[in-house]
């Protein structure tokens, strides 16, 4: 990926953002036939990319997808993550928090799902809901039954400067310790959100997904833009920068998730692990024990 | 896949077995081309299959791998479900139990992992191990720390009865409550295994997943093929019986291990989940008013 393409795609940290300084229906000049041969190219090789990392047992990949409703998080994560081995790859999709997560801090659930070393983990929403649908509804705040709130006028600027803070401390110490954080936010346009939704509502292996809760949620459009906008300015850091992915076009949107996580993934100079000579003397020997007794 | 190859392959229940009355080598007189179409056709349904069953959320799907040590397991499951959706697929390997694991019953860890509804699961290993390494090496079952259990002369026939017993009581609960249990015993013979030990010696991508305890293992040859006689024998139920898949030749196992995935999750009808007429009604509406709106 040209570097001029990933310097446009990156919420630079320190700065301050708006969703509005980024283009949903950017498409870098590519033409589709373009997309997708760069989607097929990353999808192989990320699939080598992963089978070094799997046998290496000693990183981990999170990567993150926030959106907005019909941005393309599932069909995003179909495309670029179907082609990689099961075994070194798990998704989760966080919903609103059980009870049981409600009695915990809000990164607990988090640290549960955590991948493995060796293993892609990608999160279908994330701890960034704790500073976008909280933000949006503070009410909800409250079921959390945090210290020092009891009432959504406790919740002012400060509450949410510590939450960003607690977030970068959280994502520094996962990247300290061997994790690669990959953050995505999938900006659709609400003119294309809409489109979509009427799509939905005539195709039926997608209406099942479509609730009315959806479409009423598109109703505070602007607080969530609000919210993703401070989400950029707040929590973009040089160990865990957001990508900021046009979404208007599925095909740009897939290709450019594919070829940054492989870029990402590359610059860990993964390699095979080598057994060492001695290992490798035992294993001839054993093998020529075997041999010798003519199985 | 024809029903008389089905049977072929499927330890009928109630039967006692012995793991050489089936032939590690049948190819059922394919050629390897018609098993790779085999395999590339039962991928595509099986994708189809896995977005209704995750759009229905209502069954899911255990898929278990036992095996000797170079049969196939890993490529296996790449090489099948490489094409699914990570979405709704989960693979978890069992290792040796952890401290925190041997501290409970030995079903505990199983419980833990089971696939969600709406999703498959695959065991890497299982709860089988239970009555397959520890049959062959007893003292294990002493880390156990088993009521009535102090040293491995108390290891009788009725103690390995009582396991069959309850693993056939835990999938019948399984399959009672929604979950499909689809079991594998991949069947490599001796020859074929010494060769793919020879084979990873020199390759460098699978060398290090080759350990000297592999080989040593192997010496245990005819105790493990007892202990898998017997648990063909005892735990091949009508709930979830056990298929016996010819290993020797990577191409047929992969192809009918895809087919009978797709085979039994056919026989579950499933389908998308259809909004009701008050739904559908709900959506146009609300949709309605945000077209009103002019966004």
């Amino acid at each position: 990926m040209k570097k001029s393409l990933l310097k446009n795609l990156t919420a630079e940290p320190g700065r301050a953002y708006s969703t509005s300084d980024f283009n949903p229906s950017y498409t870098a000049h590519w033409s589709k036939k373009e997309g997708e041969d760069h989607l097929a190219e990353s999808i192989k090789s990320m699939r080598q990319l992963q089978d070094k990392l799997y046998a290496s047992d000693k990183h981990s990949i999170l990567i993150i997808f926030q959106a907005m409703d019909a941005a393309g998080k599932d069909g995003t994560i179909e495309h670029v993550m179907t082609g990689i081995n099961p075994v070194g790859c798990q998704v989760f999709s966080f919903k609103q928090p059980s009870y049981e997560e409600l009695d915990h801090d809000y990164l607990w659930r988090i640290y549960k799902n955590l991948p493995e070393q060796g293993r892609i983990g990608i999160f279908n929403r994330s701890h960034y809901e704790e500073v976008i649908v909280t933000k949006v509804h503070p009410e909800l705040l409250l079921k959390e039954k945090l210290v020092g709130i009891s009432s959504v006028s406790d919740i002012d600027e400060t509450f949410w400067l510590q939450r960003y803070r607690q977030i970068n401390d959280f994502e520094r110490y996962l990247t300290e310790t061997g994790t690669v954080v990959i953050k995505f936010f999938l900006n659709v346009s609400r003119h294309e959100q809409h489109r979509r939704f009427r799509d939905r509502l005539t195709d039926e292996s997608a209406n099942w997904k479509f609730s009315l809760a959806d479409v009423r949620e598109s109703e505070y459009w602007d607080a969530y833009q609000s919210a993703y906008s401070d989400m950029l300015t707040h929590t973009s850091t040089s160990h865990a920068p957001w990508y900021v992915i046009p979404a208007d076009h599925k095909w740009f949107m897939r290709a450019v998730v594919a070829g940054i996580i492989c870029e990402r993934m590359e610059a860990l100079g993964l390699h095979y692990p080598e057994l060492t000579e001695q290992q490798q003397a035992d294993l001839k020997q054993a093998m020529k024990e075997i041999d010798d007794k003519q199985i």
